[in-house]
């Protein structure tokens, strides 16, 4: 069994719980150095009295009896799905993990401002919530376009400002998450990333909530314990991410894993989104994963978007036009309603509704 | 460019469009021995004026001018879906093809009358269209129950007599062919046998419609190819059916390719189906997969179902109670309306709505 | 626990076994309706003098105490490498399963006299020891040479005669499998048939040697079940051949698991040979991955030649020329020299010694 | 085609070559901006007089004609295998791309200096060049040992001295490879990190040779470009390494593929290693998996070894005992043999002999 201790535990607290189980006969070890919010208590001798002591303590967070070497984002320690806030004064907030299944889309790299603000406004009228967009960009090759940096991350900031809508953007190291926790609203952990642990370990301490992808040959245990990663350093807005998986198959550069969807939701408190413009690669199926992803439960939605995709500067084959999206969305809509969900925001809904 | 005959021609008709081709100078040469519907013209001689001709001819169906190894189930050749008929005098026939998305049910294995009666009787009142039951069971161990082979058909037989419902089996052999063709009304094709060559020469040849499962490894190709096996041989009552792949991930048996769908279906006119049982080796899985599956566009669905899946002779693990099966159909015809679609029969949904 | 009954053992037999464990008062089952060599004994009721008593009852060939599905092919049965004989009255016979490495070679289709003697000839005089060739030819496309048939089966016969070789060729169905066995020396069940499981009885049935080669995708557990069906029906003289799993990687046709030879050896009796023609598709590889074969501890080698690769009517692109032949196994030989094994029959290579 | 210039050479030196070119009438760009070493010239006028000419030019490193994406790795550039040095003074050198096999080993992680001193001696006595050891641990779980970091690195140090072998370790993300390039002769980049680009353009910079392991999901065209960052940022010292694939299988923890070994090998002229270790994840199957790779014809080996393996901090089941190296060695030299090569330094292999 393991002891979680409340969030901000430190040292002392560790050593008072410690101390309470050693007067009850049971002896408990940290589960890891510099990790103080978890005990592991060995043996059975852990009765439902004891339990319920434990539970009451000021220090404990609750216990998880399963043996799951991912406790902060089980299900046993938090039974309701977790609520992600995206958030910034000024602006309207976006929360994850409620029956509203928030769209964010954008171009897959923010190239220029007429490319980012025509694909914004397409994406705010459609009323997707978010604004996604590449500043850095993982390229297979050192010849491709590596992404704008620091200018893409201001005209994405520049994008919000104009659109109202709040964005998510990808780091891939030390130095662009500095500026992207400190500039974007919603931080993305590319799936090339999921196992850069240093990366991880910074996330878990950026301040602001995070989208983890999953690694396209990632177990779910893997994809889990990524996320374990930026819980155990502190942070516990997290949103996971299916983008696709790696198979033998070559009729879409990869196949959306629909079925971790509800194999995670069944074992981990944080919200699942989906991507269906990289999980298949192909704008033609983008439509319909984008369907499937809503039909099978996902709390999120990314969704590729550039006005010229033959022109894109990446990915341009998976690319939607921004004039497809208004009725994808609405079609989404449909969808998410036989789940008793909603891909559109409350107070829109109401107004379409109403 | 590939000319495609009608589909009863035979030599004489070959050797008279061949000649007709030669008249214009061009030379034609059948794409295989023993296969008189297909002619190849090489070369770039073919002029818009050519391709009338040559389509107006009275043994021509039509021609193939991508360079596809499938010219037979390419939508090429009929841009329309294929209407796939599964009928019996006496029964209320079931259509795939069109907006309708009709549900097959029943248990993996045939067990036993009362089982198989009450699993049929729940799936006809939640309003599936096809009961679906395995007498002959390809099994990885030689141990494992085989299946109650021909005893297992005629409780098939006495279960469509009971419900109305029809019946779809698998054909393992030749011989257990022979018996399913003569008495069920849907001939199977498993996952293990998509590759077994003989096996679908001769269900090309066995009169009644086939619904064949995609290997759990093979690519779009290989499943093409192996429907093309079956219209080469004179069949061309084919559905197609999506069952899962191998991967890496260890969260479920298979992970469902809802990919494969939309992209079969943009380059064959047949039917694709969808299998979430076996897609997914997970009971708690089925449901939101059927949900994705029917959003992603498929053109049929089959459930395992079983009153008792802890006793189940093989694949209890991913059963549904038959009690779920109503509310189930019923959700996933809202979804289905999404798309224009429904997942009950024309006569039960004007009933529902009526 | 199982109890293994010796091979020709039927009900009587069974019957006095359990009667015996009942005496003890343990309970014990048939593990499959007619599958009488096998008895399960429940519990922990089966002490050191009580094993030691049911090994020297007449009717028992062993004891099987790890939990594995795959008892008959389990190691723990037989500590010792089978030795699977391939014989014919007249010719030299070949043995796998000691420290000679066999040699099979020859094109991938009997395609002609002329062909196939001129690969036969360079084979046997580059020292392999079996000649391969196939006469019915699985093929992923209906237009694509299906192979000669029995007529091919013929050529390969006059081949034997001709330079001694024995001969392996493949059986697809009941109807080949009857020719084959008839006619050649070791039944070859290739990939594509490793789960037909109808065929794989047959086959346990058919009177000769077989050759099984994993399914592309198989787990070590499904291709040591497909063996086991073999020898539950009757025939132990099974060689296993690994040839090549399907992965995402595109840099040749399959990915050779030479992993997986260790691996089975370390849990069956059955000698494991390697087919690195179809493993990699690519002949440039083949050389490599032979050496890398016989280096792993392989048990057989099956390699594919060809006059004239260009001109082949299958997997050309695969095939060595005859000429490689003889540096190769010479080069193999020097490999397997640092095992303390040798890829030249004991007579040869005393002879190239001498 | 590509026209690739000498290694240090800036916009000056673009400038006069595309100048050369437009004298001739053709148009050159750089193929990205800041990599000014590459210049495409497009069309088909470039004839064998131009090639000639172009070759001459003192600016002009070679010329690559086909249509790869990693101009600098391919073989095209330079026929023959790279020789990579990893050196320091006062130490024997040891040289990758030359007939000798070196062989690294040591453990997984450095974990005391008790430890790292038995196995560097057992190392250093077996034949073994190089001594490997992780300072900095990617760890799939936050709460599994890290590594220790810094003091881990300084005890490889010390093992240097001790023993006279120079060190490979890990970096993993700036900040340790700033540690490692300064400190380690060979600086290894891990599987997970293979796509992680921000650490491959500083690993170019970093002046020391070059480890890069394959990503255990990666395609040989992705590992390739992965190489080529290294390059185009200036590090020429590079040797590729295959660490095992993820497949379906369950047999052992990933799938050695040792076909892309010679694959490779065939398209650039870096060397190519192997490590078993880690491609298997069993000790058992590490010796027949490393004389494979030594068969196939890998450039270098890398293997884990343990004094005490049930106590090891990571990657326990895959480790060898230090007794084992010495008959392995020698064994894989025997091998190598058979291959003209051999896994001795060539000073010992003298000493061996004479």
């Amino acid at each position: 069994m393991i002891v979680v201790l409340k969030r901000d535990s430190g040292p002392a607290e560790q050593e008072s719980v410690r101390g309470r189980l050693a007067d009850s006969g049971l002896e408990a070890r940290p589960v890891a150095e510099r990790m103080p919010r978890l005990l592991e208590v060995e043996g059975t001798g852990v009765d439902a009295a004891l339990e319920a002591r434990l539970r009451e303590l000021p220090e404990v967070e609750g216990l998880v009896r399963e043996a799951v070497r991912h406790p902060l984002v089980s299900r046993e320690l938090q039974p309701e799905t977790s609520l992600v806030r995206v958030e910034r004064p000024g602006f309207e907030p976006v929360v994850f993990g409620t029956s509203e299944v928030p769209v964010m889309a954008g171009p897959c790299s923010v190239e220029s401002w007429p490319q980012l603000l025509e694909t914004a406004q397409a994406t705010r009228d459609a009323g997707a919530r978010l604004l996604r967009g590449g500043a850095w960009k993982p390229r297979t090759s050192p010849y491709s376009f590596q992404g704008l940096g620091p200018e893409g991350l201001e005209l994405l900031v520049r994008a919000r400002d104009e659109t109202g809508l709040l964005i998510v953007t990808e780091a891939l190291d030390r130095e662009s998450l500095d500026l992207v926790a400190e500039h974007a609203d919603l931080v993305q952990i590319g799936t090339r990333n999921m196992s850069n642990f240093p990366l991880l370990q910074a996330a878990g301490r950026c301040g602001k909530p995070v989208l983890l992808k999953r690694g396209f040959s990632s177990t779910l245990e893997e994809w889990l314990l990524a996320a374990e990663y930026l819980l155990a350093n502190g942070n516990d807005q997290v949103i996971l991410c299916e983008r696709g998986v790696r198979t033998f198959g070559d009729h879409a550069r990869f196949v959306m894993d629909l079925n971790i969807i509800p194999a995670a939701q069944s074992i981990t408190h944080l919200p699942v989104a989906a991507d269906p413009s990289h999980g298949t690669g192909r704008s033609d199926c983008v439509v319909p994963l984008a369907r499937a992803a809503v039909a099978v439960g996902c709390d999120g939605l990314m969704l590729e978007v550039h006005p010229r995709p033959a022109e894109a500067l990446s990915d341009g084959p998976q690319a939607l036009l921004p004039s497809r999206l208004t009725p994808l969305i609405r079609q989404l809509d449909q969808v998410a309603a036989a789940l008793g969900r909603s891909t559109l925001a409350g107070s829109r809904r109401r107004a379409a509704e109403g």
